[in-house]
């Protein structure tokens, strides 16, 4: 099949976060298509939905075909306007929020930012202590505080440990600590014993691997040509720490081919971890 | 209106991520209701379905309604199940993807994960790095590599520049560099003079403000009683702050009643940068 070019338009009164995240989902279900993609958050007046429908108009004669439009907006006016383009719509409001109404015997709120922003006054504190958490308890710092932790990723030097704590801090507000197994650990121990400290927080453990060749290419990014960096060296650490976390029962995940947003919710359900997703 | 307590259920065959984030909005457009979550990420078999069909019915006697269930579910067999359940479901796939396909003139793969998950390999390493990125410049550090960055937020200590600066790393994969505004730079200056160090980058420069009270809530959680934290220190710094801003035409953002999410996309909308959303 050859490749279409096809332009996709986000439009929300707020943040466009929804509209983004469902469409996205969407239209990975779809090959041989190359996006050209236009955001327009904060659409919150009739003028400014005017220079988006011409807009959207200059896109489908580029294109030769109309563009996508994934909408969240709330305001009757102003998706009015945009009706007016040449474009497809797809209203995730005005397609779900009737039969909603109907199940909770309500009219709704038709109140923009409920979901992205007042509402989460109180979180945002809880989000902000996990992530003041995270920063104070990387890469093995603090292991004393070990305690207050919900979860302790563990793994060698660029594993992901980092990335995947701040997200489990920022998304869901979780006091994520993380430990790096070090090469002095493995030549300490060949009989893969788990380092003293952790052993009295064994049970809030989770192991982050990944391929050897994939950590070889994330270190020569960093190191290039340094033996930290070659694929012996990873090799090696990665056998070491996979055997560490069988013997030791510990949960761990092959994060090679999966996303930080992936990684973070597979550990929330092998974890048994509460999920609080905010924002 | 008294009081409804209704139970909601997000069904996926990944992470649960689409389905919370499109529940999340469409609820939280309504009031009056205490929701009771349960998220079932990672229905990939008709066993794990038929134990949710149970939970579904369980919860449905409980509540004495039936539960509402949003569903990102692509395998028909799987949905089958739940849909034998005391349930009403909104499903998000089916509601939209066959007007996509006739759109784009292509059935579309039915792969699940295709979001949040094998896509997203490349812009991993651009994540990473906005985030190494990130940690790098906190709280002003390494100011001389500003050059880099591809905005740097600037305000008093607790105005939330670290966490919107891991969010901005995060979720759109920009280098966010931030530089605190301290009571000696306030005092040296009561003129309002940007630090020296701020001066060549002064164009990458976006205010974080809040209301003097919130500032005082925040500042009286981390050290009680003190004068840091006291409502006359938190007034001054941030009238200061203030006029600084307006003095040098730096962009800012009171951030006192919106979420981190909000904070993020307005930054991105004012300042013209390219948004990149992931996950």
């Amino acid at each position: 099949m050859s490749e279409q070019k096809r332009t996709v338009f986000y439009l929300s009164d707020r943040t466009g976060i929804t509209a983004e995240t469902l469409g996205h989902s969407l239209l990975t279900q779809f090959d041989n298509i190359t996006w050209e993609t236009v955001n327009a958050p904060f659409l919150d007046s009739v003028e400014k939905a005017g220079a988006v429908r011409e807009q959207i108009d200059r896109a489908a004669e580029r294109d030769g075909c109309r563009p996508l439009v994934f909408s969240t907006l709330l305001r009757p006016e102003i998706l009015e306007v945009i009706k007016q383009a040449d474009c497809r719509i797809f209203d995730f409001f005005e397609t779900f929020i009737r039969s909603i109404e109907e199940e909770l015997h309500q009219p709704f709120a038709r109140m923009a930012g409920r979901s992205h922003g007042l509402q989460h006054h109180l979180s945002y504190f809880k989000r902000i202590a996990a992530i003041n958490y995270v920063l104070a308890h990387d890469d093995g710092v603090n292991p004393r505080n070990f305690d207050a932790a919900e979860i302790i990723l563990t793994g060698v030097s660029r594993s992901g440990k980092t990335p995947t704590c701040l997200y489990l801090g920022l998304q869901y507000g979780i006091a994520a600590a993380n430990y790096p197994l070090t090469p002095d650990d493995m030549r300490a121990n060949q009989a893969a014993t788990l380092p003293e400290v952790l052993q009295p927080v064994k049970a809030k453990l989770f192991g982050l691997t990944l391929s050897a060749a994939q950590l070889h290419f994330i270190r020569s990014e960093r190191r290039p040509g340094s033996q930290y960096a070659s694929l012996a060296q990873c090799a090696q650490e990665i056998e070491w720490q996979e055997s560490l976390f069988q013997r030791y029962y510990i949960p761990f995940l092959d994060t090679t081919r999966i996303s930080i947003e992936e990684i973070s919710a597979i550990i929330l359900n092998r974890s048994g971890l509460k999920r609080r997703l905010y924002g």
